[in-house]
């Protein structure tokens, strides 16, 4: 052939070749997951797993322990120059953290003892002059028990009170009182002073039924049946133990209402108007303190009046428990106080880690700052917890890592007050937040024991809690052992055969604004006790004593730190899992099968009056399940289709929110499953409307409150049907 | 050379070359726009022009007339089978459009005439007998003026009242009747008959207050002053021209409330729990009647007492206004009412072309059904608008076109009684209209004149009408000339150099409930007449009468019905412009001048009264500047960013809604800047709480209202700060 030709030919061969392959190569292959391959393929990755673990990793148990150490060592109550210090503190970790930090201030309604002068009660016989007159202040046994606040009841007015009479209401709940009242007459009461144990319900109700009952003061004392179980002898109590010793005295706050007192719906900020203390019936008017059994103990035995029935007996020896009347030995009582009310400024510190995809949804994770003590336990486990979480978090942002949605961190003030900070947070906030939270995680009392993981949570956040548990080792149980397991070994529902996680949180601490006015779907976790082995005692002994001290945790609640950690790591994944998942891992079908057994556990004389809520719920079921089965075809590349579908999720919790609340006074309590009931006549479950229309037994309002019920679930339905099919037909 | 080495030698570079060839087109290429040649690109595409186009170049005025004509030739007043009927045509008609249709229906109270027995006013002379019984009909000009209801009050009651004292109470203003007191003393009011004049206010609030001052009934008639103002003979009036005739009378409702009377707050639904009649307020309890001028003129020459002011005169012939007292000739009035209440289901149709790219946004446009009589102008303007809106909506869905949003179409029932369709929907359906629904645009007398198209809508909808108004031809004007070009020429704002749009829309048509309660940017049109050759008349003379029948608006309104065409495609393509556009073409700065415009309208005794909310505004001004600034950096082809900039735009209009309204019994009158002000002293632009705290003149009240204003606005300038950035340093 001739050469000539061929060279000729090969090269135009050759470029025929190089371009029919450029061709093919840029058209005819599809790039394999090409929308994967693209600028905007990011925005439907899939969560890291490598991050869960990094995190789970890199939590040290260590830095837990010299944090809380180094945040006991001083008093942080709310309101005082240690506010800011201690917020100042936080700012700085979550600088350095390299959070968007603020530190917004709100000037609320506070109450404080005196310094110098004790509140005190004064036992005192015609005779023989003063039997007790009580301290005041508690024995102290550590070096570390600093001088803080003397124990008090926030918000109970100075003054001093007296009267030959003294009445013993158990626990002080509304059906001791009226039991009480109907022994010994409600004539007998008027100006009477009322002595109650702690225990059972919020302490601010105590107080508000005695003076309701016509008190002209209250004490109120930690009975050693539920605060030292195995006895009073030294070796049974603090220092030895934990349990509570005889000088030991529960601070707290007395106001029944959440938020600063004096703006009710509104935040504190500087403009706003505010209330005048005298026209907030929220704030108890009857000087009241708490004091330990030690002196209580000498008081109850001058109590006259008729024996208790059993129930109503604590283990005080050498007392015999009646209802009171005459103080025995024509003796008299005095309650003295030198409480008093302060406008003061309380600060929350809020960091932002800014999400990267999705920086308009928000996980957070928060807790109280302030204590009445130096608070090892509450709340400066959940904050040293907190403080490991935003480090490792930290670590991993400077090591690229960038969350999906924006994580956001709280340390609140003035909780121990009344949920003030946060909810002043929240009242401020509320068009952002509640547009865009999707969870809330709480840390208050991470930490009072190390037995197993207690949780409580919306019904939609159960799945993502065991896919977090199940990665996380249980503290002091053999390795491999997760929180998982150590759930199904000692803490399962048997019929379900799943870990028990109680729905619905309540209201005493900051996941209540929460659950009230944003309408996140949220969590409270607190790593505690056996309570079989300490006699059922309902919370750990030494709440809100001076003995809160650092030593306290070391020696008897998480030597190791390993508790802690294991809180650190679950909330700090489980936030992950929420921050990284880009379907929102929230199971309304849970939800569904809740409303199923809340309702179930109303108890109407007429069962029909719950037909149409039943009907409701049972439609709501439905609606979810087939929400759920359309959800599997959805293209998860598509970025709108899992946002569409995140939305409804977010939409789902807040369906359940009535603007109005419970009413004018009441108006922030808006969840209608979750707030909380007026009467606390029986435990239930939700609807707090149809549990007071109940026990009010007026049928026109029974009927009333099922049909408001009755729509919220409807439209709870409506939010989840297809876009172009929600009207019910 | 070697052949065999040179075929050799080609192959492999043939080989290599297209190896080469191909690796380079698959990644050494970039696709041009890469990331716009993916699966998802499409999420971000930009709205094309060419929908608008076809669009508007589909409406066409002779179906909108054909419409109308059919429509207009049943009665359809709502609650009786008409309504169900009425509102099948529509089903019938979007089902074929090929949107999703849904009728629900709720039973809601409702108020009729007797069939048989009209209602009547009659004055009798103690001498000479009746000197005047009123008809109760009007007379018939027209075949196409079929019998349709009589006219009345709706919701007034049923009785006979008379008196031998008369009262002429002007407007029926707050005002009049304090006045009238005044002058003839409030003991003689007890137990009168009170003819007041239409025009100014609502006719239930005059209605009210002559209730509120001790009437046992009331008249209202139409002065000729307001309704025929060029006299009234046969050749200045109907059907000669199309003001008001001697027997015209005005229907329409006296509830002072919005929604089914007997389910406040809550839709009524099968089961929704109903207040009984007699405890709803905002019912009136005085037999009352309209009539016609004609029989008025009888009626007020017995008028008594002194002569009213020349403010107070209307122009009847032969008539000396006086104040009234004892009737003249000891003559007595009576009036006799034969209404009744009656529970009785309405209907909505609900229709839905949901959206392609983001379902869950809706643009709707609404209008009710329900007429008093045929209903030509309102509502059915707008209705026989809407449909032609649907029609070519449909027809160019048929053809391959895809909304990216949701449009949904609404026809109301019982509007006419007390926006109740609408009302009862957005309460049913609030959790999914609150979450999702960008604007509503409402087409209530979509046409009642040709001169220029009357706006009224939120301030950030302005820039988008503006570029509807601009591609949409002016109706009977040259052509070329669009309805931006019309109103530079007649409806300018001279010192802003921009065409007038109200901001504000009241309380009249169905748009409220979307304002108050869903929280949406809305928006109301009306193609109107050149007031000011019409002396100034208030609204189209023949209102609520039985003259609104087709030939109405064909002989006098728009006989080539080129207005409605324009209404159909201004609204359609208002519609197209805020489903197409990826990003929400809102202006928030627009709200931020409007703000400042409406502060400076307050009328404080103390100017620095309103310091904090001058305050708010100016830093709500400023954030709104940063973040349209900021838009600017936005990447317009992430899916996410402009989701996330298009949701902060809707948050917008939501942080201006109070969740408690304006108290418990006003508690759906949620929008802090438009709702209506419970007094109407003098004319304001926006604040209600504080309109209504300057008026009672309160100090603290003041206060307390514009603090509570201020947050409002705070927390709306919240929701467009950065995510990271929200809270105030």
């Amino acid at each position: 052939m001739n050469s000539k030709f061929l060279i000729i030919g090969a090269l135009l061969g050759i470029s025929l070749a190089l371009g029919v392959g450029i061709i093919i190569g840029h058209f005819g292959i599809r790039k394999t997951n090409s929308s994967m391959s693209t600028k905007y393929a990011h925005l439907t990755r899939q969560a890291d797993p490598q991050n869960y673990q990094t995190f789970i990793s890199s939590v040290r148990a260590a830095n837990i322990e010299t944090d809380l150490k180094d945040l006991t060592s001083r008093p942080h109550i709310a309101g005082l120059p240690e506010d800011l210090e201690s917020a100042q503190v936080i700012e700085e970790r979550w600088k350095r953290d390299g959070l968007q930090v603020t530190k917004p201030k709100y000037n609320v309604l506070l109450s404080y003892p005196d310094d110098d002068r004790p509140n005190r009660v004064t036992l005192r016989s015609a005779d023989a002059g003063i039997i007790i007159e009580t301290e005041g202040v508690e024995h102290v046994y550590d070096p570390d028990q600093i001088k803080t606040v003397k124990p008090f009841l926030a918000y109970t007015p100075n003054g001093t009170v007296s009267s030959t009479k003294l009445f013993y209401a158990n626990y002080g709940q509304l059906e001791d009182l009226t039991h009480l009242a109907s022994v010994v007459g409600n004539a007998s009461l008027q100006g009477s002073i009322i002595i109650m144990r702690y225990g059972r319900i919020f302490r601010g109700d105590k107080v508000m039924h005695a003076q309701y009952f016509g008190a002209a003061g209250a004490i109120l004392y930690n009975d050693p049946s539920d605060y030292a179980p195995f006895g009073t002898t030294p070796d049974q109590v603090y220092d030895q133990k934990w349990y509570l010793p005889p000088s030991g005295a529960q601070r707290g706050s007395a106001y029944t209402g959440n938020g600063d007192p004096l703006t009710p719906i509104y935040p504190s900020t500087d403009y706003m108007t505010k209330l005048h203390e005298d026209s907030v019936n929220s704030l108890p008017r009857i000087p009241s303190q708490p004091i330990g059994y030690g002196e209580a103990q000498v008081i109850l035995k001058y109590l006259g009046g008729n024996e208790v029935p059993a129930d109503w007996r604590g283990t005080l020896s050498n007392v015999t428990y009646r209802y009171g009347g005459e103080l025995l030995n024509t003796s008299s009582i005095e309650v003295k106080s030198f409480n008093r009310l302060e406008r003061k400024d309380t600060y929350n510190v809020i960091g932002i880690m800014k999400g990267e995809i999705e920086p308009d949804r928000y996980i957070v994770i928060g807790n109280h700052r302030d204590a009445w003590s130096l608070g090892s336990v509450d709340p400066t486990s959940g904050t040293a917890t907190m403080l490991e979480i935003t480090r490792v978090l930290g670590e991993m942002h400077k090591n690229g890592f960038r969350p999906r949605r924006s994580l956001m961190f709280c340390s609140w003030g003035a909780e121990e007050y009344g949920l003030i900070g946060s909810i002043e947070y929240i009242q401020e906030y509320v068009k952002v937040l509640g547009a865009r939270i999707v969870s809330y995680m709480n840390l208050d009392i991470a930490v009072n024991g190390a037995y197993y993981v207690n949780i409580k949570s919306s019904p939609v956040l159960f799945d993502a809690i065991i896919k977090a548990a199940k990665m996380v080792p249980s503290a002091y149980d053999p390795d491999g052992q997760t929180v998982y397991d150590k759930w199904m070994k000692v803490h399962r529902n048997d019929i379900t055969n799943e870990p028990k996680i109680a729905f619905g949180l309540g209201s005493a601490s900051d996941y209540f604004g929460f659950d009230q006015i944003v309408g996140s779907s949220n969590y409270d976790a607190t790593y505690t006790f056996n309570r079989a082995e300490h006699k059922n005692l309902g919370s750990y002994a030494l709440y809100h004593t001076s003995y809160e001290v650092f030593s306290l945790v070391k020696k008897f609640i998480d030597p190791d730190f390993l508790a802690h950690q294991t809180m650190g790591q679950l909330t700090g994944v489980l936030a992950l899992i929420l921050s990284e998942s880009p379907i929102l891992p929230l199971n309304i079908s849970r939800y569904a099968f809740t409303l199923k057994e809340i309702v179930n556990s109303l108890n109407t004389s007429n069962p029909n009056d719950l037909d149409p809520l039943r009907d409701a719920i049972n439609e709501f079921s439905q609606v979810a399940d087939e929400f759920v089965e359309r959800s599997k075809s959805m293209d998860i590349e598509n970025p709108y289709e899992i946002r569409l579908y995140n939305d409804q999720l977010l939409q789902l919790e807040r369906a359940f929110l009535n603007p109005l609340g419970q009413g004018p006074n009441d108006s922030d309590m808006k969840h209608i499953i979750y707030a909380p009931p007026k009467t606390n006549a029986y435990a239930t479950m939700g609807f707090p409307g149809i549990t007071d229309a109940i026990v009010n037994g007026i049928k026109i309002e029974i009927a009333n409150q099922v049909a408001i019920a009755t729509f919220f679930i409807r439209g709870a339905s409506s939010t989840l049907k297809e876009f172009d099919k929600f009207i019910a037909t």
